[in-house]
């Protein structure tokens, strides 16, 4: 099938509030696409609730299972928030309170009128031997222990961390991944997508049917890691779908909006 | 901890589309609101590829662990829909061509000019013994395999066929579920809100900081089954709140929009 070098990813979302639906996450696209750019291939994304042994199950399974893992959420002051207790848990570790990470919270309280209590103190606790990840926004940082990279919850937040490290993940090659518009249903062109997948090595061909008022169409999305196949793979299904009676039309990568 | 005899759900996203970023995901957000309306506590969701192997052992564990499993994508004409029959390998059942889905669909495309071509019948094909579910959008059904019910990708569709459904899902109690908006940051009322917590049995606090320009606060989440112990829990967080010198307001289910 497709061979893919890449460099593995899972994320992990931690939060009873995006299972009960009140809040919508928006961290697993962020990152979905900000991973895809540097060539890290997202393998997995899981939600799971704010409870000890789920956290730490999926800590080490996906530290097991994948290159890289990122977490999003429960770093915070409350008692809700487990992730650090649970992430050193999951590799033995011992939690430990960080003398940067609390010089760096004691400055950022410094003349607010907020009292740096015990509270917030805990947000300085680090799994022992973690290498800290900066948090330009409100200070409490998150960590790297051994594969597992530990964001808070608030999308800003999280954004800022992960651009603070990304230069220091290990990417692979950018995908190429190509648009082709077809304006016909996919059932028409299935058989002739799978042959096109099927002789172009490694090549990766999705189709998604939409449809508007009048009018129905298939974004057909050809990637892979080798852009000369690709190319030549969409060109085949460019070919494909004109041969069968209708138009298709090549978009370049960031082109389709749907 | 919180007692909660509500049935247990886990819902399955399967798409490359959504881990690649090309895609955002809504359905776990609007099944999310939906189960738990109705009383259908939703544990886990995850986001999976397209891979054989990953449909198979993540519905197997799926089915095993939670009362009810929901699966999105992955049942259309082309070579990557591929849910079927791994939903149907899972529970080691042959798939058959489904004579009721297959009339329905060959109906669908009658006058249409769009043939009903062997792409197309695929989307008859259904595991053995499994119950079909109404798809009034585009004719092709989802299906219920024991506890897995199988949805369409398509927000709109997947939305269909969970409201022609749900009245036949056995619901349990609703959360009563309140919000304290507090005009502070969580660090400053941590201990409190997690006394009200350990001192209101059954009853589970949540604590979301937000901030706007020139504003910081906190939205204090009280849930639980019973009502009546939710309110005084949600009462006594905000008496601590404003015993600390800053306001609070309880808002009643669905008035807290942030």
């Amino acid at each position: 099938m497709t061979s893919r070098p890449n460099p593995t990813a899972g994320i992990i979302v931690i939060g009873d509030e995006v299972l009960s639906g009140r809040t919508r996450d928006s961290n697993i696209n962020w990152l979905a696409v900000n991973l895809d750019r540097i060539g890290i291939r997202l393998c997995e994304a899981r939600i799971i609730p704010d409870l000890r042994e789920a956290i730490v199950a999926t800590v080490r399974e996906f530290s097991e299972s994948y290159d890289l893992v990122f977490t999003s959420g429960g770093i915070g002051p409350t008692h809700d928030d487990i992730t650090t207790e649970c992430v050193a848990a999951a590799f033995e570790r011992k939690v430990v309170r960080n003398a940067v990470a609390e010089a760096r919270l004691r400055e950022h309280y410094k003349g607010t009128g907020t009292e740096f209590n015990d509270a917030r103190k805990k947000m300085a606790d680090i799994p022992e031997g973690a290498t800290l990840i900066d948090n330009p926004v409100s200070s409490a940082p998150g960590f790297i222990v051994e594969n597992v990279h530990v964001f808070a919850g608030v999308p800003s937040i999280l954004q800022a961390m992960f651009d603070g490290i990304s230069d220091r993940l290990a990417g692979g090659l950018a995908m190429t991944r190509l648009t082709v518009q077809c304006a016909t249903g996919e059932g028409g062109i299935a058989d002739m997508l799978e042959s096109v997948q099927r002789t172009h090595d490694g090549v990766k061909i999705g189709s998604y049917p939409w449809s508007r008022p009048g009018q129905i169409g298939t974004a057909v999305v050809v990637s892979g890691l080798d852009s000369d196949v690709v190319r030549k793979a969409a060109a085949a299904v460019v070919e494909g779908v004109r041969a069968r009676g209708h138009s298709a039309n090549l978009k370049e990568q960031g082109e389709d909006e749907d």
